[in-house]
């Protein structure tokens, strides 16, 4: 297996983003992970979290043509990029909201040129950006634009279970409209490709919950299965996808139906994400779905509060470092 | 501890509620439970499952008068009721449905006079009650309306973990206007008074739930949060309910903040339902509160296919009797 080189944008610099690397950076050895890990962030905050977390690091200066290779523990390969403003861990400072959009476009660009094998993405404070005028909805929508990719998927995967979201971030009350044939069907096949390419699936088993509960109990509950889910699934079926449904929410995520499944499909975020940080807390992965490359996140935000205190789990970042590398092996 | 009375209405002849009785029959002697247990059903229908799962079961009359007692293994209490129709297990028949309603009208007038200190059902079939021309929802609505009681509230237990509703069979679209202040307040504060008389929580302190994915993001993922639900939040707190939130739905769940936590409020079936049932598989109970009398339910429904054929997992009814008897222990 060929040595691969994984971008870490370490995100918004109060918060906890440049704590993860430099655990990482003290995992990096024990865990054998066949990447060079490169840190796009800068050498002094970097430096000074070090500090101030009583930890030791050699910060060696990314070289895009220089080959991956494997550092000596205690080593961090850093893509430098000018902050703003000095960094308080905790402080927001809306001056370093360029800063952070700068390690994202690196991490994007890098990887469509082929310079990075696969992005793992650090929280980022979507409020500050927002605050510094730049208009910022979140990691996924950044990366489809840049990428311009029109539909991406967002799942969540933690060990034995994977998620997949028909939609994200809407208010409840908008989601039912926004549950359409066509995009059930597109979401899925989304969610198919991706299994089969990127998770060695050959023929990937996925669960399709309902929108309603008890899957609107043949229409007395809601018609949404009926006029939309369920043609949805004929039409998925009849193109060869493994897929069955739609299942009650409250039923699917019983240990016998997930056995031999290998994703759930959720209608909404609340109605899959629950189960899986749930099942995965500490230990769950946010991956993009259907982008020219491959890209997974920690599970979780800034958490400004601990930042510079050593006080993180670092469990979410590691399994989202392990799951990028996974994706891009051949 | 005095012996309690618990009716076991067996509910649909043709599923597994008969099949529980005899295999609950089975492990009274070695759980036991300080109670007598009453199986509302029929005596040649017992029998008959008995013979079909290879059990030897025998029948004692029912006796109101008669002070509650322990029984000899092996031995069958039952409150006989005349069945409409002969039953093949697995075999619906709207013939037997007035004899189902008879079961659940003897169970709730029963603890309304003070004959039974509780009751636990078991499955029925809506369906086929429906077929047979007779309007029934559910058993809740049912002991709603027998007792004349105008709000009741479901709640779900598992072993260390209550999760309550605010909505419970609504079309997901009907859900973001059913979502009022009054509503939030009243079902929390039915929470709160039965934690305190029924569950032995002297103070309870509970988590709410917000409506949107991330409880709204402060109004950009909706604005339920900020009209309804933190008003009630605040004038719950205001009359000393220890309530929080609103959380998001995809946190709230995290052990940390159920460590402290005696029950959660959700707002929707499938915002609460699936991490329960996923936490208490095979485990779980469904209690409604609010009503003049104990009521608890197995988790499941009918499992026709199961019936007599003893592959069934009894860890519900064994959890829904024990709830009763914990909900009516002085």
């Amino acid at each position: 297996m060929s040595l691969k080189r994984i971008a870490y944008s370490s995100g918004e610099p109060a918060g906890i983003g440049p704590d993860i690397a430099l655990y990482l950076m003290q995992e990096m050895a024990a865990k054998q992970w066949p990447c060079e890990l490169v840190v796009l962030g800068n050498k002094q905050l970097l430096q000074d979290r070090a500090e101030q977390l009583g930890l030791v690091v050699s910060c060696v200066d990314y070289d895009a043509e220089r080959p991956p290779q494997l550092w000596p523990s205690g080593t961090l390969v850093v893509a430098e990029h000018e902050l703003g403003a000095p960094v308080q861990a905790g402080q927001l400072d809306s001056a370093n909201s360029a800063y952070v959009l700068s390690l994202l476009r690196h991490a994007g660009e890098g990887c469509m040129q082929g310079e990075f094998d696969a992005i793992m993405t650090g929280p980022v404070h979507k409020g500050v950006i927002n605050d510094a005028g730049i208009a910022f909805s979140g990691h996924t929508e950044f990366f489809a634009e840049l990428s311009h990719t029109k539909q991406v998927v967002m799942m969540l995967a933690t060990e034995g279970l994977r998620v997949a979201l028909v939609t994200t971030h809407l208010p409840l009350s908008q989601v039912p409209a926004a549950i359409t044939q066509p995009l059930v069907e597109s979401v899925t096949k989304i969610v198919a490709t991706e299994l089969r390419q990127r998770f060695q699936c050959s023929s990937p088993k996925l669960l399709m919950c309902g929108l309603n509960p008890h899957a609107g109990e043949q229409g007395h509950l809601g018609r949404e299965e009926i006029e939309h889910i369920e043609p949805a699934l004929a039409a998925l079926q009849s193109q060869g996808i493994e897929v069955s449904g739609p299942w009650p929410a409250d039923t699917v995520f019983q240990p016998h139906y997930l056995a031999n499944a290998d994703a759930v499909i959720a209608m909404y975020h609340d109605q899959g994400l629950p189960v899986l940080k749930y099942r995965g807390f500490g230990n769950a992965v946010n991956i993009t779905l259907g982008l020219p490359f491959v890209r997974t996140s920690v599970d979780h935000g800034t958490a400004l509060d601990k930042a510079g205190t050593g006080a993180i789990d670092i469990g979410s970042a590691c399994y989202a470092l392990e799951t990028a590398l996974t994706m891009v092996t051949e």
